[in-house]
């Protein structure tokens, strides 16, 4: 290791690109590790440049910026998946280590790329890529209406997704004009969304976290039930398994994040949506409710350290998102987490550093305990008087209409 | 709540004076709670200042530096009891919350202070202010040698401090004519010592974290074991009921630690040796070992946020100091940090930043469990192959001799 790549007491810099609310914990974590994180964030405001002694201000796709951030520092990762490819090539060809390499990232940052990768290793949902509307049809001829329409590229939290109930080819022919790549899947029926988290070193260490539910409301994940309730064991070690492979085949180093849907409860009947290269929102409950957090791992993964315990530290974690509220509200954030801690002290909280805007993830909080319904009921509260939003009125898997609520559902004439 | 003092997001600024390690673990509790540590660091390679966005340097004894720090902060409070009460007194006339107080801080900066405060309110040492040489020789006439020799202000792990055998009046007179201010107390037989820290916020509630045992090698704490294992539970509630007590009749707020010496294992042996109004090394295990960790619950506390819960997550935490190793060692921190999480992946590691000189506090590890004996190998051996230190041999309540290796020992001639 060289000299000039070690912090002051002899221990690795990692520098990390995005300064959001994933870079903010993962410096929480480097800290404890006799580190501290450098990171390339766009903006002073960004939640983790508030908190981070190591800032650099750039964009993601500037070659000068990452070669900034890069000096000195022992690996570049990443806080989200906005960087071009090619950007990320030269600085491999610097000689720097970018972990998960290029191409593995690739896969969470293309999902037909994605797919194609996952053909035969995984099910998935029905799918094609859409060069023009009557693609579409095509898929909808196979599967039937309602469709999911994707942005191959950049979408996230429900954003770069539609539902079809419909032939829409103005619309479809309007995102293929403004240049927006596109592809479209299956409807999937399902009986909830999971999601495996693995790390990976360069080593070729993997590890597993327990497998959870993951709760969305319009398009986005609002809570995390760890582990996933009722799951049959053998299915979740299928689920496991199968991240890990996706984690090897890829050549994923860092955390690997698999989101699934459950389609029967059975192995065969999982079916992958995403795939993310990085801490997750699916993982923020390992902060309290595992030996070792997601982003604690993530570090210790791309410095090929060996990997940490990943055993739940209570029988159940339920982790809910704090959104925005969706309208002014008279109570500042302040006062809210003096109310929350008055009500709940033993929920954690997660603060972002975020301004408060309509459905806007500025937070999470964690509760622990022993019987689920008890559990997320406190979950659910403290988010809900944080956010002092009405999606705290709860869901079901059982709630037939669940899968319609996952994204905007886009009116479509005569369907 | 003013506007100024508000974080980007409306949340408070704690500004800390000290750059240390108790700096350093504080900001990683802010940012949790969306906030960000305004620290008052000597240098820039202090432990906190290598990970705080928001660093002021001067010192503790220097006015200007204390208001700098204060202005915008919403109140200002300690990672070290280091502050002349005068500056802090300019301080809180300036209309800045100091919190603990300068009043409530005396008796953690002066142990005469400390000693007169709690009579008739705690179990104490018999214990006399040392004016001259024969003062010592008195106390001993009552108590018996050895004797132990306090400086009055500024000692810490064991520095400041003297187990005299016997008479030694040059020794003292030379301490005297050097301008320390001396007090001499008995040497307590004792079976073990223990710590208890509470928290109490200006509103006035308190809560307490079980009783530990913390166990020493040459004055300084090397491992603390949650909860005290083998204590009565009457004396345990004895413990808290006084820290509480003392917390309240001092009016402090913030944390407080209250070390014991537990002489005969009731609550009518307990004697207050010494205390801290801070976090404290006794209560780094509460990180992973307790629900609101005490950094958390100090920035709860000085902020009058209702306090979090101070529960237990597992029935055995052991925390154990990494010290520096005693010479050089072919191992680099960062290798040895490798065969560490290969050899105990479920163990915390807590890296301070600091340079490793000969027994200097480095860092701290953590392993929880059920089973003392077990969790607490784990956790020496932890810390033992970080340091390539030796005390790790092993220490027992029943060892005879524990005592005498309490301090540094003073031959004295004759004795």
């Amino acid at each position: 290791m060289d000299v000039a790549t070690l912090a002051p007491d002899g221990l690795p810099v990692v520098g990390m690109v995005g300064g959001g609310q994933l870079a903010r914990m993962s410096h929480q974590a480097a800290i404890a590790l006799g580190q501290s994180l450098r990171v390339l964030a766009a903006a002073p405001a960004d939640p983790a440049a508030l908190v981070c002694a190591d800032v650099h201000l750039g964009n993601p796709d500037d070659l000068d910026a990452l070669r900034g951030l890069a000096d000195g520092a022992e690996v570049v990762t990443f806080d989200h998946e906005g960087v071009p490819g090619a950007v990320l090539q030269a600085l491999v060809a610097d000689g720097v280590a970018v972990r998960p390499s290029p191409e593995a990232l690739r896969h969470a940052q293309d999902k037909l790329v994605m797919r194609r990768a996952l053909t035969g290793l995984a099910g998935m949902p029905d799918h094609v890529e859409v060069a023009e509307p009557a693609d579409v049809a095509g898929l909808a001829a196979r599967t039937g209406w309602p469709v999911v329409l994707k942005a191959v590229r950049g979408g996230y939290d429900g954003r770069g997704v539609w539902l079809l109930d419909g032939p829409d080819p103005e619309f479809v022919a309007q995102l293929l004009a403004a240049g927006t790549p596109l592809m479209a899947e299956q409807a999937v029926t399902m009986r909830r969304e999971l999601a495996v988290q693995v790390a990976r070193s360069p080593y070729g260490q993997a590890a597993a976290w327990p497998v959870v539910e993951t709760v969305q409301r319009d398009g986005q994940c609002v809570e995390v039930l760890a582990p996933a309730p009722g799951l049959d064991p053998a299915t979740a070690a299928a689920a496991q398994q199968l991240a890990l492979r996706i984690a090897a085949e890829l050549d994923v180093t860092g955390l690997l994040a698999v989101e699934l849907f459950d389609t029967d409860g059975t192995a065969a009947g999982l079916m992958v949506n995403e795939l993310a290269m990085r801490p997750h929102n699916s993982g923020h409950w390992t902060i309290e409710g595992a030996r070792t957090s997601q982003f604690e791992q993530h570090l210790r993964a791309v410095l090929d350290y060996p990997l940490g315990a990943t055993e739940a530290t209570a029988p159940v974690a339920v982790m809910a998102n704090v959104l925005g509220a969706a309208a002014p509200v008279a109570m500042s954030l302040d006062e809210r987490v003096h109310h929350l801690f008055a009500r709940f002290p033993d929920v954690k909280v997660h603060l972002y550093g975020k301004a408060e805007r309509p459905a806007r993830k500025v937070g999470h909080v964690t509760a622990l305990g022993d019987r689920l319904d008890e559990v997320r009921a406190r979950a659910v509260l403290a988010a809900g008087w944080l956010a002092t939003a009405t999606w705290a009125d709860g869901w079901s898997p059982d709630d037939a209409d669940a899968r319609a609520t996952r994204f905007p559902r886009r009116a479509v004439p005569g369907a």
